[in-house]
């Protein structure tokens, strides 16, 4: 593996990962007030039509990245609906 | 373009855009006690990798999208930051 697919993997790990801590958060607080109920329905959207766009074009790191992503931010936007 | 394209545009509209209702909300209230700076420091730091990626691998769409999205995401960790 070169160096450029090994700081794509990297950038990917941050960019799904990234969501982990904001659902902890909301999780342990209780509080969404200042979340974007926008950005998560966006969002969310959005990444569920990465993985169906990855499914068609038989593209793994897509899928799989996107897999994880739409279970962080799916968890985000039911916290954001419950604790509104 | 075929429908594939044409879904996969509609998914990085969604996903990038998502990120400027979330600037504007911070902006108007002031408020971003509930953003988690793990999340923001997390995202901001993968989009400037991929970023990078997208310039190291010639990759047009991967340089726009992560250019736009890291204008979005780098105002919410400032305004974070700001307003914590």
């Amino acid at each position: 593996m070169n160096l450029v697919t090994i700081l794509g993997l990297i950038a990917a790990s941050l960019t799904t990962g990234s969501f982990l801590p904001q659902a902890i958060k909301a999780i342990r607080t209780k509080q969404t007030k200042d979340l974007s109920l926008g950005m998560y329905t966006a969002l969310t959207t959005g990444i569920a039509l990465w993985l169906i766009y990855g499914v068609l074009v038989k593209d793994i790191p897509i899928i799989a990245s996107n897999c994880v992503t739409l279970v962080f931010t799916s968890a985000i936007l039911f916290l954001k609906l419950r604790y509104k």
